[in-house]
């Protein structure tokens, strides 16, 4: 996989995800539910925010994370769809 | 019953937790009741976060719990179906 | 009454209820008004939690408590129904 | 007035009001306002409980008390309505 | 005006209120607005309660204020009706 | 502009305002927007309130200030119509 | 781009935003998604309040960010509209 470097600094407890595209067998062996397929919500964490007052980020650039199926707003940075989202709509590391 | 190890790690206070089989009675003599027959409320904990800021988790890997109806969200890791949650979701522990 | 044993373990502020039968009279005096009569209001506490953080738990096991008609999720334990509900469900001790 | 004694002790913010026959005038020269003769809303405490973490209780057994209209849930003691409700349910104490 | 005495204790944050009757201009001046005239949204201070914790209140009897134009519960003292409110439900005093 | 005195004490976190007559341009080259021009948003600040527990004032009186459209309560003190609201419905000051 | 210097302060958490043209390519690569090309997301920071209680502002004046398709107010200060919005709106900082 190639690097993901972006130039966007996520605000507080916000953080960009690429999404990965929908495949039905992941490297770790995670496989989406067939009723997700059609979005993917396992992704690659490329930006962190500060965190919150007292409270640092737990997820950090180049993560492998699970995310809510309706999580975060979409944002195009040269050309690639990404996702912006609270730290929140993140379910798990793989 | 088989060793439970997933490499999936949950954020915060969630829980990773292995349905099981919708059964008439259980080990410790629990019953779902009829009504709940259709999906199972009772689990085991395969995997659990590192608990909220000063909040940490009361329930560990390999407890056998109770957790509400529509609690969770499905994800599947190697072929099995497992529910991902938040500890409050876990209302009690066999 | 017969001793009240359950191996369950209500997680932080639940308790678990075994309801009283709907009766017109019971031992203290205390009678469910009319309306409430189809689903008793009454019980006896069978297991407690250990609270929420600095908050311990005010009953205990064998309170007969009062609580809300809509209280609790119902589960079935080798046979008997009980309710578990959070500990703020239950309005008296008798 | 005879003496109002109940064996119920209510759990946390909770006090038993026994509610005044629907009245024109009181003792102490109070009139519920037409509008809301149907049901009383004056009373007298019965019973309280030990008040909210930090939060001791303000009223205390035998006060004369104010409540909203539709205040607490309605309970039946050795055949004598009450109804228990939250301390903040209380408007005034007369 | 005459003295304002009553002898009911308004619990917490808490006032007792006699609203002005509903009047074109009132002594310092302020004209209750058109729309509002058919319920007087001016009155006096009567009773104040004892605040809430670490909140002591701001208004005295006898001040004379302002309060939104549904604040409140009507109750009847001695044949004159007053309104029960909030100190937050008053917003300014005269 | 004439000295703006009033004698009225706003409550708490609560500010008088003196709307501005609806202008297309004001002094300061702040220009409402065409939607909003029915109902003025500027206004002077004629009255400001002690503030909340631990929170001062920010703004002060004869601040210029812009404020919701649909903040506070009209009042009408000596003929003119004024607005009481809260500070936190102020969005800037000129 | 020409300087940015606008007299208004906005209160507390407040930033004014210059929103950018709705363009397909940003000066940092950054691209709007179709779905939101008809109303910009992007914009300048011209403008920013003092935080709110022990919350300091992140971001400064100059700052390019993206913020919340239905985010802020809109005011029109010379002839150009901003948004007035809160530095919760604002998702990145590019």
């Amino acid at each position: 996989m190639e690097t993901n470097v972006i130039t966007l600094k996520p605000l507080h407890d916000r953080v960009v995800v690429l999404p990965a595209a929908a495949e039905k067998t992941s490297a770790g062996g995670i496989i989406i539910p067939d009723t997700a397929k059609e979005k993917p919500q396992k992704g690659t964490v490329v930006a962190v925010g500060n965190g919150k007052k007292d409270e640092p980020m737990t997820v950090k650039v180049n993560d492998q994370v699970l995310y809510g199926k309706y999580a975060g707003q979409e944002i195009e940075i040269e050309g690639k769809e990404y996702l912006i989202m609270r730290e929140s709509d993140i379910v798990a590391v793989l």
